[in-house]
């Protein structure tokens, strides 16, 4: 799957990622009221309304990029029927032949991480059946807090499955240097993090990049710089452009000389374009369109400032 | 919500839980049978088995012990139906009036957080209505990874319900001290993650203890004896003991003076006690009475070994 994301990249030239985190007030009126109407004001309508509006994203961007992130919590939030939306999201995305990785930063003990991976990136055994992973994304992001016994269960079940994983390194988010930067023998915690993971990736190898990637906010370019070169062979999924502050010009040094071994993630800046003046000309029926023409920038904004065109 | 837990566990004098991790291989034969007989050997038929075989052990304990923690990957391999199992079970339990900590591992940044916590311990808005979390669970355990931005939503949200959670400090696996305990001027990273627990915990105070809690292994006795002095009002989650290998003896520093304090986890150990020589002569039959008594066991075992009686 590692290498379908990496020709997928390279076809679309399009180091990007749209990060499907439809929270409600994201989601225009006019498909919330529609779908109120049909299921009232209850978890099921938000269900409905948030797997509307991803439909129509999906529908409107598919041709240009070459993967999805849906944020589990976003639906889980709704329960068993947003969680139902999650998985005709997953699907939905890969009957358009594009890459789903499903950010659910799960990770515990062995057993545990096990029962995960299953459930999402490998096949569950019920008495003499086994059937494909309930959840069934591409990719999942994985939490390193419990150690090699906590990722590891990931990386087997991916191995059978030719499925991969990304797992946190440093965050986008502003308190990540609270645990993430303290200095172990004068080096960040990040960096010992980013070397278990280049480690944990020799063992699932794809052709030019490993199974095991890393997530290395866009917000931190100078730590980007020093992962990069920790981890030459993990593709690095970097999330908080654009909204979270990260911008196009930081994002270089999260490239290889190849062009390669990073994908951006923008989520509220894509799904929830047309809420911004650039965009407003499309109006909220056109939200779909607006996200289009969010990614074409993006698209541009990203190879052109990181010298991939 | 710690302040029920508090109450429970002095008048049953049982800082005990039952953490209701119903992997298919603990389910008793006949109870996967009836449940594949009707359902088939499918996702369905899966959730159903683990959903009776919880039901069975709640209702054989439900006098004995103030909580049970039902670990959500269990549930989540079985995708949309396993985790509907996960639900009845924590509805089930809260109707036997058994405190429930939902043990979900989630942590992200601050606005994902937030979903999570408010899909889990929390009310759900969707268009003028508002609703109970719809998992509801009235603990959750917490990853610390993304540091204050992705703890503090869960505890801006637990504020408002009454309900708590459990920050992951130090991990029962094995491979816990990989990032945990490394030091960091001389002290490993569990004490400033537990640093950090203490000062979010001020933050929403019970009659004695925070609802701010902190999950501990008991394979690591002497790294309890100084959490416990970091924390001193932050109770702790103790797994680890038995099937993992911690003993009863090695428990009493993770309580505090007043028998306070600590809460020990038993999963496999209560709900497959069936399976071992010591509960064999109950039967796979009754299971649910082989759950009993070994509850009765641990309650006894840690209450001895540590003095609370």
């Amino acid at each position: 799957m590692i290498n379908k994301l990496v020709d997928k990249i390279k076809k679309l030239n399009a180091p990007v990622v749209v990060g499907l985190d439809p929270m409600l007030k994201y989601v225009p009126e006019h498909i919330q009221k529609k779908a109120f109407k049909e299921f009232g004001e209850t978890l099921e309508g938000a269900a409905e309304a948030i797997w509307w509006f991803n439909k129509e994203i999906i529908d409107k961007t598919c041709d240009l990029i070459p993967a999805v992130k849906p944020q589990i919590a976003m639906y889980e939030q709704f329960g068993i029927a947003g969680l139902a939306a999650f998985v005709k999201t997953v699907d939905y995305a890969k009957s358009k032949d594009i890459v789903v990785i499903g950010d659910i930063k799960r990770g515990d003990i062995g057993s545990t991480s096990s029962a995960y991976a299953v459930g999402h990136v490998g096949r569950v055994s019920v008495g003499s059946k086994s059937y494909d992973a309930p959840f069934d994304e591409d990719f999942v992001t994985v939490n390193p807090y419990l150690g090699t016994d906590g990722v590891k269960p990931f990386v087997d079940v991916c191995k059978e499955t030719g499925k991969g994983i990304f797992v946190l390194v440093k965050t986008s988010n502003p308190s990540s240097g609270e645990f993430q930067d303290q200095k172990i023998d004068g080096r960040p915690l990040y960096e010992l993090v980013g070397e278990k993971v280049a480690e944990w990736g020799e063992a699932h190898m794809g052709d030019s990049y490993s199974y095991v990637g890393a997530v290395v906010g866009a917000t931190y370019p100078e730590m980007g710089k020093v992962l990069r070169k920790i981890m030459p062979k993990t593709y690095i999924l970097v999330p908080g452009y654009g909204a979270q502050g990260g911008k196009a010009k930081d994002l270089a040094p999260y490239f290889n000389e190849d062009g390669l071994g990073a994908i951006v993630n923008s989520s509220r800046g894509i799904i929830a374009a047309y809420t911004q003046e650039k965009y407003a000309s499309f109006g909220a029926e056109h939200f779909a369109d607006a996200s289009r023409q969010a990614v074409i920038d993006m698209i541009e904004d990203i190879t052109t400032n990181v010298g991939l065109k």
